[in-house]
């Protein structure tokens, strides 16, 4: 199958924007095939042309949000970072989360799971592997996995209240708010991967 | 049915453990009444006796370890909280969740749901209404809200990766870990409450 086929391109249109539909009111687990082709007016086969399940076209959609999000990741916001000037970062990230907001809080809703895995991925992981190498020894130290943890888990949290309803506080309001009380943990971590000998600072 | 009856009690102990068992290995979805009563070798109608669901099994399991939890919430520990003085109270939730590490540890793996509800309880919202009246309003305001939530799942997340291994970090060294992380976040969500004029302070 040509994927430059402008049928091709069609459908592949056709069933990412129906899933999302079909997500927007249900968890994944209750999403099926059929209901997919029936929204998209496809058959099940121009469905199966394209993925061999809906998770793979979940993690389709995850993988290209999450590329998406990233290229936005300037080298201005990864020098603020080697700087420790968080508010920078932190404003990159409402902003980033802000302009995917549809998306993310479809994911938010219909698979926290997946959804916490880009807020991790593009906003810690990512920019950690900018900053540093030996990323991967993080995971083998308790303090730097729970610091990870901590700091992943809490951001993920405020933009999951935050996507109920993007309208109740600014991207500049919430940006500052998520500065104020996460700069400290933030330092802390980086304070920790400062001192693990196996991880060092890009230069 | 007397429920001081010997009987009573000794069936009821066998249907708590039983499920115990059963939610080390599988999550609560998989778990199924047949499996309880086979476990617990004990009779449908023994369990219906006791419980109409394996969900209210679960309710009153968590209720009871929450009530258990807060019962070594000494006076003590609430003047460190009017004092600011976050050191205690963070040791006071370390020592807690360790002595209740077993049940904890199974809750946080067959039922995640469950199991963040009992810490955000236990160690959020318990613990802010000994310090203040008016704590229903934290839902009303986004700065509040975010900081509530910003807290309780950082908290849930450092508990959760220390129940997979309590041995790999003592109850001295994580106590001392979580303060140095979310000491400010804490002390900035304080400030907030203090702020807020529907949220008085308990003399």
């Amino acid at each position: 199958m040509n994927t430059k086929d402008l049928r091709y391109i069609k459908t592949e249109e056709l069933i990412r924007s129906a899933f999302l539909n079909l997500a927007e009111r249900t968890t994944i687990e209750n999403i099926h095939i059929k209901d997919i082709c029936a929204e998209a007016k496809i058959s099940r086969n121009a469905f199966y042309g394209h993925y061999e399940s809906k998770y793979e076209l979940l993690e389709r959609i995850c993988k290209d949000a999450s590329e998406n999000m990233l290229s936005s990741l300037t080298e201005e916001t990864v020098q603020n970072l080697r700087e420790n000037l968080m508010y920078g970062v932190t404003e990159w990230c409402i902003q980033v989360v802000y302009e995917h907001r549809d998306l993310m809080r479809v994911l938010s809703k219909s698979s926290p799971a997946h959804f916490q895995k880009i807020i991790r991925y593009v906003f810690i992981e990512s920019t950690l592997k900018e900053l540093y190498t030996g990323t991967e020894n993080i995971q083998k130290n308790i303090i730097l996995k729970m610091s990870e943890a901590y700091i992943s888990d809490a951001l993920t949290s405020i933009i999951q209240i935050w996507l109920e309803d993007p309208s109740t506080i600014s991207v500049r309001d919430l940006a500052k708010f998520l500065h104020s009380i996460s700069h400290h943990a933030a330092a802390f971590f980086y304070a920790k991967l400062d001192e693990n000998k196996n991880i060092k600072r890009r230069k």
